[in-house]
């Protein structure tokens, strides 16, 4: 951490701080400029406050050296976290690592029928792990909330039919438990990337999270979110980012692929993509979905639906299963150009959607 | 609601949509221009779902002309809603309509005498509300998260020594109950804007709710999330203005003062300021919470230390009681320019701040 | 200037950027903490090139600690600038240090008959200098682009009529002498902030220049053009706050009020505030003006016509003079609460607008 | 274009505003609502300027049907636009309808040898236009601003050498004419995305102009800046997106990969994108580059430099060459999953450079 100070700063001010800072069981190393006086703190960044002395008069800036998250950061951990997801009949999907995963299905459970539907068709499409919302977070409080545990339950049964983990989204601290006993994966929303006392129940759990990005959320505010996690023992974090909110309003959100590259420079956890929700708009699923891939993302989020025209929720970008499959192919190709491949799941013997 | 088609729209679809919209009991209004089809729909908007008609392939925008909020809307209610808070010696504060406020307090409750401390001094210097927090939303899970229940006794029996009302942030659904046994105003945080679960909870309780705007929040977004309380009964809500992510990053975020006038034109909900959060820095409080008013706000919310560089959190945004005593003179004459007059609370007799 | 190294840095690195500091006759004082190697850099920091050291292998981050403006910086200039504009019948006008001005007039100058008749109204109502369009910035190359030289000439009688100074638009470097030649203010728009040629010409003149900031300009590379014109003699450099690009959509603009508490920390110039722009909605525009004055700015620029609906550009922003003339009241007002006056011309003897 | 009149809009507005639609040639419907009168515009929309009739007191929305570009619109031309660039030694290079262009060389021409060499080394590589800065855009006026009309002959001459069409910025309208003299391709850089007068000068001229987007440009705004070079009669304009500014500071900007298909679905006009200036820093320059093939972009522009370390400008986003063949083969690949191919210009007879 560097310290720097205001040309007016006295001399008891840089005491002051100097001795503040070898009180915490650090060096202080001082560099006095033309101007301005310097301090470097040597040791352990973490016990320093960065905004306590931020906060003192004569301050006027202090740059952090080391990163704010630690458990996160590929500093802490120098290889790739492999993160496994438990199947159904057993054994695991992995994500990360040169293993890309994609996440398919339908924005919210409608019914029974359609998440086994949808279920078998984006498994035979390609997809790894089944998504499905059960409790929906939804601008309006006159819109569709989702059927709750009954979604739960026919999320996990279209997944043990197919041998697909399966994942929701969990909004409410109160929602943690039930969801954990029907599901595989949680899913932590855009809107709740700073919702820290659900981040810490997700944290007590042993259960992989994804963790999306929020609207207004920084790269480095997202990995602080996912130490919130990290540091209560739950290591299996993946990020997804799923745009971000800017001035061009032409698609819903602003798809941030460079925050593949940035995340994957900083941290050593997995990053896939949702292009679903970042574009609202079904046409342009398929060139965000590429892009991802080709700028390093570990897998993908994408919602399908049989009938857009029909769903409860997120129609308008709802893919098709046709075309689903069509592009898990070209997906497929692209993560083939930089030496990375699809896992699936192995079928269950006698299932229907044997591929 | 308008539907736009595509200039290749078909006959049967514009066939099928009309039968949609007329199922609903509403009248469709056809449009053949040159190129495109429009159709208009003539009723009670709310009953149809624009993300429904989206879905549809052939349509190409979907316009609004109601507002997706209605409880929250002028059109709805006309007149400035006037909010009353209870006071601990009784009677109310009246917040909108000519009505100013001034909430300040530290930002978090770091030990009883402090608490009582700085209630004295903001209400010396014309706070109505005392803030304080008691569980803290921090980027940082290795940051002090508050004292919980201890600091909302704290602030509870400051309050009561200064005849002020009260008010802390619930960022927990399971800390609605314990939290509206203590204070007498609820706060969102910018961060639980779209925390839609504890919107809920908050409006099944009958206190007034200040509910912050998010980072990402659009201003459509942020009435939405006022019409989750309102539509659970509870009509008692304040909008607070505290900055906006954008590109600038020479303060933490961006003040948008011109969310009040433009609130104040779509709802009759009051709202008002906090400079603090949006500053982050101490030296430009002042200016802003003078914008605030001048633009028309209701109030405003200022953090306040007596020992800035000692605080727990937000230290560098902190003013000085003395400091904030000056500013309440300004923001009194910039009100009256207005016509409009900061209201404070009747002193409590014997009480060591009757002013 | 401090240079902070990546945890791989090797000696030799450090080496070498040691004698490249010193080779430009500043010192290099190291700083070896555990983790990493921090070099700090005395003497005029201005002497080293920032980018040119980020782009060395090794160097994870460069910090400047002076600012890059140096003409444009409070640390090189401690007082507010006051700049004087030229009145056509001698004299000048105050813009600074506690003298505000308002510069009102219509978007475009349509003909000459609406250029008097509003430049009396606008006198009137207490504006200090007429603001006209002669030369357009349009979205589209198909909408009205400016009467060219006819709107100069009609600018520069009613000016001389009134005793008011006139400002109008530049924006080809090609432009540059026929404006100098009847206009007594160069105004250069938002979009052209950073067309440094531009710049570089209006810096030659000694004509006072009112920059706009840019959609996307942050506050430092807005002094940095500032320090374009500054940089070629010409130290009349008036700031102009106009809105900027944010996800929010409301209003056609997010008006960084902020701006002018921040750009008073770091430079000397004014600054003065465009409600007109930044909301584009006329209903908008008092409240923007008054949260702009409150803030601290030096001023307000505001568009006017006698009949928006039939304005050849910018209609909805305009205000009618009834309007303005109200404004202005409030504004002197809330000027008055921070110890500042708006200042105006004095009239032309036997003119048929003295007040 | 519809018209959505407020309320209390009165029957004698209605009348008036029927009538004003009427006196241009076109139909006007109305459609009565419960809450409002909406008016449907039939005819050729680009006669009626929508701003006008916002202006008018009681309308409240102005909704455009048709886009207010036309000559850049993909309504007005379906089929891909492929721009054929000039060859030195004669021929063309095609770019868009599924080929795809790779522009690279340095930043700005620092010295004759530095240009021929890398001229050499990106053909090499694959690119098949040579890029270099003659006259540089720089936020600061201290900074390096280019070796003028030496480095544009530097820069024609190799290009002759290893028969590549070369590019470089055009940044005042002054310069228009020695460029087009030295150049094949005019650049016109982002903070002249709406330098109008440039916009209208590049557009007399035959050659290609290279468009990059602004930094706030919205995708309308960039297509109505393309419209004023289509507007002059030059049809050959290719979009360029190179990043936005957002809130997310991690990068120098936001590349907005969703720009691409987006801008195809509205245009028929080729794009590509610079992820160097995106970027910033080189290490994220491969994954933004592949991202931008994959999502369906028509080429790239990269910058490369022997000695990043000691450029000129813009070191830290520079590739080495080595790096940037690297790329190219991958870039390839990703095409050919899309169908597409990168094209290069034919070897000139004797050339060093022939591969």
């Amino acid at each position: 951490m560097i310290v720097i100070l205001k040309p007016e700063a006295s001399e008891d001010l840089v005491k002051d701080i100097v001795s503040q800072i070898e009180g915490l069981g650090l060096q202080a190393h001082l560099s006095r400029g033309q101007f301005r006086t310097v301090i470097g703190v040597v040791g352990e960044e973490v016990k320093v406050d960065a905004e306590h002395l931020k906060a003192i008069n004569g301050v006027e800036q202090v740059v952090a050296i080391m990163k704010p998250y630690k458990l996160a950061s590929r500093e802490f951990h120098k290889d790739d976290t492999v993160i496994e997801i438990g199947c159904p009949a057993g054994g695991t999907v992995k994500v990360g690592g040169g293993n890309c995963m994609a996440i398919a299905g339908p924005c919210a459970c409608e019914d029974e029928a359609m998440v086994h539907q949808l279920a078998r068709e984006v498994r035979a499409a390609g997809a790894t792990v089944l998504r499905g919302g059960a409790y929906k977070p939804r601008t309006s409080p006159y819109s569709f909330q989702g059927h709750g545990e009954d979604a739960l339950k026919w999320l996990r049964d279209a997944g043990r039919e197919n041998n697909m983990p399966v994942i929701t989204e969990v909004m409410d601290t109160r929602h943690v438990s039930i969801i954990e006993k029907y599901t595989d994966v949680f899913q932590i929303g855009a809107r709740n990337m700073q919702n820290f006392n659900l981040l810490f129940e997700v944290g007590k759990t042993r259960k992989p999270v994804v963790l999306k990005r929020g609207l207004a959320g920084s790269i480095g505010e997202w990995l602080m979110s996912a130490e919130y996690v990290l540091s209560q023992g739950n290591r299996q974090v993946i990020l997804c980012e799923r745009g971000i909110k800017t001035f061009e309003t032409s698609l819903r959100y602003t798809l941030d692929v460079s925050a593949v590259p940035v995340v994957k420079s900083l941290s050593h956890l997995p990053i896939i993509v949702d292009p679903s929700h970042a574009a609202g708009d079904r046409q342009f699923v398929p060139s965000l979905a590429r892009a991802a891939i080709a700028a390093g993302a570990d897998g993908v989020m994408i919602e399908c639906h049989d009938c857009p025209g029909k769903a409860l929720c997120d129609g308008p970008q709802a893919l098709l299963p046709e075309t689903f499959s069509q592009l898990m192919k070209e997906l497929a190709a692209i993560a083939g150009v930089l030496g990375k491949k699809f896992t699936t799941t192995p079928a269950v013997k006698g299932s229907p959607v044997a591929v």
